[in-house]
C-alpha cells in the first residue's frame, strides 16, 4: 500500500514535473537581457539571496521611480530564485527594505547610525546594508531620493546575481553620467553598427516601442542620468513642434528611471527654418527666438537636460560663420536654457579648413578653447574627446584635461568602436578608458579629476542584442560604470560584467576577463602600434589604408599622420616639429620631447624616427614594428582558440556567434597587418627580418581593395 | 509515518513544482514567433497530438532536410505538449513517420492504397494520413520528396495547433511562389516599415545571423521556395565575388527548406563595372560577359534560381536603351542561365516619360509586352503587378493577365504597404489578393489560372516581430498560403493565422478575423474610395495629397488621376477618354463602358462623372463619396474599439503593441477623410449635406503638413 502510494507519488512528480521542466529551459540565450538576465542561481547562492529578501518591501507610497525599482526586484528575484517573491506592505524578518528618510522617518532620526552616512551620499547614492528596523532584520536598501533607491536595487540585484557580499554605500562621482546618440532622423546611426537606432521616429510619439522602457532599465543599472537622442550633426527638423512632441514621449517613459533626454542642436536652426534671418549669436531676433524654442521644449519636457552642440567643425555652422567666439555661441544658448535650469554641452572637437589643417590639426581644439576658459556662462559644460586626434586606437589624453580650470569639462568616449574594428572585432574598451582616465595631468589632478562629466557616443542599435556583438554590451557597461566612478578598474568591471553576462562561475569569468583585458591592445598593435594614428581607410573607416595621399585636406590623408619615408617614421610634435607637446603641462613636454622618456605607445605620436632608431627591445624601430603586427595577429588567433576553450561553458547561440566574430578579427588582424607592412616596407625599402612572413599579397592587392555599403557612414 | 511521508511528498512538489513553474511562464510574446510559436495546449488538444506522435520517426537516413523538419516537429511538440518528444529509429504504434517511397519501399508497392494518391503529388506535394503501417498504427507524413516531408511536417503542426484534423493531401498550384526583397545594399529598404534588411551583407559571408534560419523556417512553413535578396532597383556591385560570396552564404542556409536564392541584376552591370564597353543585349562581348557571371555564380550556388529584372522603368537601364526589345534583353541573360537550369523574371512594370505619361499610364505595360507574347525564352517569365498603376489599394487586375498565353506569367503582390497605411493601419491584404486571383478575365482562366508563379514583396525586416505590426505578419503569411494555394479562401487563411498568432480560441478568432476581414476595405474608404487611386503624398506615399498639380511628369500628379474639376470626378478610361478599357476582353470591356454596369468600386477608375451622378444608393456621387469617407473613418473606429474588446484574451504586450497603432490609424483615416473632402469641395464647390461633419481644419493647413523622414523612401 505505502510501496504503490510511493509509486503513484512519483508517478505524479514525473507528470507534473518533466513538463514543466521543459518548458522551463530558458528562452534562448540571444543577448537582449544584456547584464539584467537573473539566471536562476545555484543552491548556496539561492539561499544567502533567499534569506536577504523574503519579502520586497516600500516604506512610503509608491512613485513611478520606486514602482520601476520594484518591479525590477521582483523581475531579479522571480529570475534568480525561480518563483515570484512577496510583496508586502511592511517590513517583518528578511524583508528587502527599500527607504528614504521620508520615506521611513526612524531613518532620520538622530540617533540612527545611517543618518550620517547617508548624509554623504547625496541626491543619488545608495546605501546597502543588513541591518536591524522597526524590530527587524533586514537588507536595507536606503537613499535620500526615489533615484537612490532604484540604483540601490539595481546594485542589490548585482551583488545578487554575482555573489558579492550587499554591503556598499555608494555616489556617483561625476554629475552627468551622458549617453550620446550619434542617431539621424532616419534611423541611420552615423558609425552605428548594430543596426538602426532604436528611436523610431515616425511612429512615435503614438508608437512606444518596449525596447525604451528596456533602455531605460539598462541605462538605470549603470547610473546613466542623462541621453542625447540625435547626431551631433543635427538637423533644424529636430526642434520642430512634431519632433519636440516625439522627445516628449521618449522623456515620458526615461523619467521614472532618471534618465533626462537632451537634443542635439543645429546652430542655424531658426535661419535653416526661415523663422530668423540671420543665426548670429548676437541677434536679438535669435536670441529670442531660442529663448522661444526653450520655452516651448520645457512646457511639454519639464525636465529637459539642454542642448549639444557640435559648432564650427566638420562643415557644422556655428557662432564664428559670425565672427563670434565659441562662448559667445554657447552664452547664448545657456541664457535660454538658464531659468529652466537646462545646460549647454558645448563640443571642443573643432576640426575645420585652414591653418591646423595645414600642420597638425591635433592643436586647433585647445589653441581655440584654451583661451576661452572662464568667459564660459555658468550652466556651459567644453565635451572634449579623450584624445586631441578622433577615437584613435590609443591617444595620449587630450591636452585640454587639465588646462581650463575655470571651466566645466565633459569628457567624451566613443563607445562604439568607429576605428577600432566595428562590431565585429573584439576589443574591451574599459582599459582605454581607464588609461585615459587615470592619466596625470600633471596640473595637480588625474584627467578623472578634472571632469564634471561624461559622455559616451553610444553603441546602442536596433540589432536584438543591442550593440552587434555579445563582447561590445561589455563596453556599454564599462563606460557607465566609469562614469559613475571614473577611479574604478577596467578588470573589476569586467569581471563583473562577465559574471552577469555569462555566469558568475570562475571558469568563465577568469579566461573571458582575460580575453576582455587583451583584446584593445591586440587591436592597436595590429592596427596602430606604436603611437601609430589615423591610418584607416577614407570615409568608412574600415581597414588600412596607409598609402592614402590623395584627399583634398592635408589631414584627411593617413600620410599626413605617419610620415613614413625611405628615413623614418612618425610625426614631430616636438619643439622640431609642430610643437604640440607645448600644450601638456610642462613635466610632460618635457619628458616626452626625448624619444628615449616617452612612453613607447606613444613614440610615433610624437616623434619622427629613424627606421634604425634603436628600441627599449633591442630591436630597431623598423623590427619592433613588424613584430607588433605579429603579435596584434598572434593575439587574435589566441583569442579565438581562447573562446573555443569556453565552448562548453557558454551557451550555443552566443558562443556562435562570438565565434563567427573571432573568426572575422583574425581576417581583420590579417589584413591590417599584411596591408601595413606591404606599404610601410615599399616605402622604407627595408628587408623582413627572418621569421617575418611576407605578406600574402602584393601592395597593389590591398590597395585595390574596396568595401562598397560599409555600415555607419552616412551619405 | 503515512501522513508525515505524504507532507514531506507535497512539500517536495512544492518546493520542485512551484519555482519551476515560475520560470516555466513564457518568454514575453513579442511577435518574433509569427505563427510557429507552438504554445502549449489546451488538455483535450494535447491528448489528440500525445497519441499521434508518441515518437518521431525519419524512415531512412537523415538529410538536411528531414533534419530541418524533425528539428521542427520536436520544436513544435515540445512546446505544444510540454515535453521532449521521442525520436525513436523505427515506428512503433503511434508515431509520427516521415517517410518517402524512396525511403520507406513499403510505400511504394504496387498494393499500397497509399501509391497512387503519391503520385499525384509532384515533388512538393505531401499527404498526413493516419494509417497502419508495419503492424503498427501510425500517422503518416508522406511525400516524394525531402522537401514534401519539410512541407509535410509544417502542415501536421499547423494541424496540430488549431485543432485541424490531419487527413489531408495537398500540392502547390504554382511553381514559383517567391519573395521579392526590395532590400538594398545599405540595408535600406524600399518601401519598407519595419526596420532594415535582414540581410546584413556587410557581416556576410562570415556572420550568418539566426534570422536567417528562422526566415527559412517561416517560410518553408508557408511553401514559399525562392527568394530575390535585393531590391528591383539593383546596384552592379551584388554581382561582383564579394557579394556573390555573401548571397552564397545565405544560400546555404535556406537551401535545407527548399528555398533558392535569386538576385535582382541590374542591366547595366557590365558596363557599369567598366568589364564591356556596352550593355546591348545583342553585343557578343556582353552576352560573354553574362555567360561567364553566371557560371561563376553557380559555381558557389550551385541551384542559384536565376535573374529578376526591372528594366527601362523609372529610369532603370534596360534593353531599349539599345533600341532593342524587352525580349532581347530577358532572351540574352535568359541563355545565360539556361545551361544552370536559371530562370529570368522579367518585370513588365514598365513606367517611363513619354506618350503613354502624358495619356495613360495605365497603359503602357500593355502595349509594351502584348505584342511580344510568344517571343520570350523557355526559361523567361514575366512578371506583372496585380493592377496596371501600382499597387493602390485596390485595382481591377492588370490586362495583360489572359493576354499572354504563350508566355508563363508571375503575379507580383506588394506585401509591404506603400500605399495603405505602412505597418501603423492594419489592413489584411489576403482578401485584395483573393479578389485580384478571381478576377475572370474572360478568356477563359481566372487571374489564379493564368499563373506560373507568384511574387511579393517582402514586409520583412529587422523588426523584432519582423513585420513591423503584429497584424502585418498576417499579410505575409496570406501571401505565401495563396502562392501555393491561389484558389485559397482568404477568410480561412485568416482563420488559420489567427489561431496560430493569437490563440485557436474562437472567442479570440472569431473576432480577430471580423477585423481582418473588414481592415482592406475600411483603408480603401478613407483613402481612395470608388475607383479613386493615386492620390498620396509625393515620395514617401504617405498620407493625402490629391492637390498635388506640380510634379514634373504628367502621371506623377494625384490630379492626372482623379480629374475632379467643378463639374465631376474620374479618370475616362472608355472609349470616350484614353480606351484603356480595350485591353481587357471585350466582355469585360462592354460591361465596364458603362458607368451603370461597371462595379462601384471600379466606377472612378473606368469613368469620368458628374458630382450629381446618382449612384445605386440612390445619393449624388458627391454625397456617395462623402460617406465613403465618413464609413471609413467609422470603420477605423470600430477596429479599435473591437480590438479594445478584445484586451483580456491578448497578451499584455502584442495587445498594447497593436493597441498603439490602431490609436494611430484612427489619426490617419481622420487625415485622409478630412483632407480629401476639404480638397473636393474646394473643387466642387459643393456644399456638405446635413450630418457631414466639416473637416477639422481648413485646406491650406492639410497642404501645408510635411513628413520629414518618412520610411521606406530612400534617396
Amino acid at each position: 500500500m505505502r510501496f504503490s502510494f510511493h509509486t503513484a507519488v512519483i508517478a505524479l512528480l514525473v507528470a507534473l514535473i518533466l513538463p514543466v521542466a521543459a518548458r522551463a529551459a530558458p528562452a534562448s540565450e540571444d543577448g537582449y537581457d544584456l547584464w539584467l538576465r537573473y539566471r536562476p542561481l545555484d543552491k548556496t547562492a539561492r539561499a544567502s539571496v533567499q534569506a536577504q529578501a523574503r519579502s520586497i518591501v516600500l516604506a512610503g507610497e509608491p512613485s513611478p521611480t520606486t514602482r520601476a525599482a520594484v518591479e525590477e526586484l521582483k523581475r531579479g528575484l522571480a529570475g534568480m530564485l525561480g518563483r515570484d517573491p512577496a510583496v508586502a506592505a511592511r517590513p517583518g524578518d528578511g524583508a528587502l527594505l527599500l527607504a528614504t528618510p521620508a520615506r521611513l522617518p526612524e531613518l532620520a532620526g538622530a540617533t540612527n547610525a545611517l543618518r550620517g552616512e547617508l548624509a554623504t551620499l547625496g541626491d543619488e547614492g545608495y546605501l546597502l546594508r543588513q541591518t536591524r528596523i522597526a524590530g527587524h532584520n533586514v537588507t536595507l536598501i536606503a537613499a535620500n531620493t526615489d533615484i537612490g533607491l532604484l540604483y540601490g536595487a539595481y546594485a542589490w540585484l548585482r551583488d545578487a546575481a554575482t555573489g558579492a557580499k550587499p554591503e556598499a554605500a555608494s555616489a556617483p562621482k561625476l554629475q552627468l553620467r551622458m549617453l550620446n546618440h550619434w542617431d539621424n532622423l532616419d534611423r541611420v546611426v552615423e558609425r552605428g553598427y548594430s543596426g538602426q537606432s532604436i528611436w523610431d521616429w515616425w511612429a512615435l510619439p503614438d508608437i512606444k516601442d518596449q525596447r525604451y522602457t528596456d533602455y531605460a532599465r539598462a541605462n538605470a543599472s549603470l547610473g546613466i542620468n542623462g541621453t542625447v537622442l540625435n547626431n551631433v550633426n543635427s538637423k533644424p527638423e529636430v526642434l520642430t513642434a512634431p519632433f519636440i512632441a516625439k522627445a516628449a514621449a521618449v522623456a515620458d517613459v526615461l523619467r521614472p528611471y532618471g534618465i533626462k533626454v537632451y537634443l542635439s542642436a543645429r546652430f542655424s536652426t531658426p535661419l535653416e527654418l526661415h523663422e530668423t534671418a540671420t543665426a548670429d549669436p548676437l541677434s536679438p531676433e535669435v536670441r529670442a527666438w531660442w529663448q522661444r524654442k526653450a520655452d516651448e521644449i520645457y512646457k511639454v519636457i519639464p525636465d529637459f537636460g539642454g542642448f549639444l552642440v557640435k559648432a564650427n567643425s566638420e562643415g557644422q555652422p556655428g557662432p564664428q560663420d559670425y565672427h563670434r567666439t565659441h562662448a559667445d555661441g554657447a552664452n547664448m544658448l545657456a541664457a535660454a536654457l538658464a531659468p529652466h535650469k537646462g545646460i549647454v554641452m558645448w563640443r571642443a572637437f573643432v576640426y575645420a579648413p585652414g591653418e591646423h589643417s595645414a600642420s597638425d590639426r591635433a592643436k586647433q581644439a585647445y589653441d581655440e578653447f584654451k583661451p576661452l576658459d572662464g568667459s564660459f556662462a555658468a550652466n556651459v559644460l567644453v565635451q572634449v574627446k579623450n584624445g586631441a586626434i578622433d577615437f584613435q586606437p590609443r591617444e595620449p589624453f587630450h591636452p585640454l584635461f587639465g588646462a581650463m580650470p575655470k571651466t566645466p569639462l565633459m569628457m567624451e568616449f566613443q563607445i562604439t568602436k568607429e576605428y577600432l574594428g566595428f562590431s565585429t572585432d573584439m576589443a574591451y574598451l574599459g582599459t582605454m578608458f581607464e588609461e585615459t582616465l587615470r592619466s596625470d595631468t600633471r596640473t595637480g589632478r588625474t584627467v578623472a579629476q578634472t571632469l564634471t562629466g561624461m559622455a559616451g557616443v553610444a553603441n546602442i542599435g536596433s540589432d536584438r542584442n543591442w550593440s552587434g556583438s555579445h563582447f561590445d554590451q561589455a563596453n556599454w557597461y564599462a563606460y557607465g560604470r566609469l562614469a559613475w566612478n571614473p577611479q574604478a578598474s577596467a578588470r573589476d568591471i569586467a569581471t563583473e560584467w562577465a559574471a552577469l553576462t555569462f555566469s558568475p562561475d570562475v571558469r568563465v569569468t577568469a579566461p573571458v576577463v582575460d580575453m576582455l583585458m587583451m583584446s584593445r591592445e591586440t587591436v592597436v598593435n595590429y592596427m596602430t602600434p606604436l603611437g601609430l594614428h589615423h591610418i584607416m581607410g577614407t570615409g568608412h573607416h574600415y581597414g588600412p589604408a596607409p598609402w592614402v595621399d590623395n584627399l583634398e585636406r592635408p589631414d584627411w590623408n593617413p600620410v599626413y599622420y605617419h610620415r613614413a619615408d625611405s628615413k623614418g617614421i612618425g610625426f614631430d610634435r616636438t619643439a622640431s616639429g609642430t610643437n604640440a607637446l607645448e600644450q601638456y603641462a610642462p613635466e610632460i613636454a618635457r619628458q616626452y620631447a626625448d624619444p628615449h622618456t616617452t612612453p613607447e605607445q606613444f613614440l610615433l605620436w610624437f616623434h619622427h624616427l629613424p627606421w634604425d632608431y634603436v628600441m627599449p627591445s633591442g630591436r630597431t624601430l623598423w623590427a619592433e614594428l613588424l613584430a607588433r603586427y605579429d603579435k596584434g595577429l598572434a593575439d587574435a588567433k589566441s583569442l579565438q582558440s581562447r573562446w573555443a576553450a569556453l565552448k562548453p561553458m557558454i551557451d550555443p547561440r552566443r558562443y556562435r556567434e562570438e565565434e563567427q566574430r573571432l573568426a572575422r578579427q583574425v581576417y581583420n588582424a590579417t589584413l591590417w597587418r599584411d596591408a601595413c607592412i606591404a606599404y610601410f616596407q615599399s616605402v622604407s625599402g627595408l628587408a623582413l627580418p627572418p621569421g617575418v612572413q611576407a605578406p600574402a599579397h602584393p601592395l597593389a592587392y590591398y590597395q585595390a581593395l574596396r568595401y562598397p555599403y560599409a555600415p555607419g557612414n552616412p551619405k
